[in-house]
């Protein structure tokens, strides 16, 4: 039955390449919400913290990459917005 | 410190209710990566699994709450295709 919280941890994570992955090719990422990122960030940063505190390597490393993940797309964003400026 | 882990979950429930507002108003979610869609749908029905055999409320609690927002988003992307197919 761990195996279903590894493999919850794993979707979880993994589920943003394939989004990363699109939103890298389309440049577009106007349909996220600024709020949904930036609470969403916050959010698994506190999961990370959380993970150090009960030293279980599972739950920081998939946080910690989900992070990463997280912090590119919202570079993506920003640098979508600069764009638009430009314009 | 347990009250990072309940912000976190807080936190990463809480994030998508102004995505909802914001691809119901728009009723634009072409940025979204059906695979993302998808694996993190399935990820969190993991997760929402994964607390009834740790018996873990808040896990259920916050996982079952994510998964509700995650049908309504994927309900307006089909909604949005069906529409671009009867153009």
């Amino acid at each position: 039955m761990t195996t279903i919280g590894f493999l919850a941890g794993v979707l979880t994570t993994a589920c943003w390449v394939p989004q990363l992955l699109r939103s890298w090719r389309t440049r577009s990422t106007a349909d996220f919400s600024w709020l949904y990122l930036v609470v969403i960030t916050v959010g698994v940063a506190f999961w990370a913290v959380y993970g150090v505190w009960r030293q279980d390597v599972a739950v920081i490393a998939a946080n910690v990459a989900t992070l990463c993940f997280l912090l590119f797309l919202i570079g993506l964003k920003l640098s979508e917005r600069r764009r638009e400026v430009a314009r």
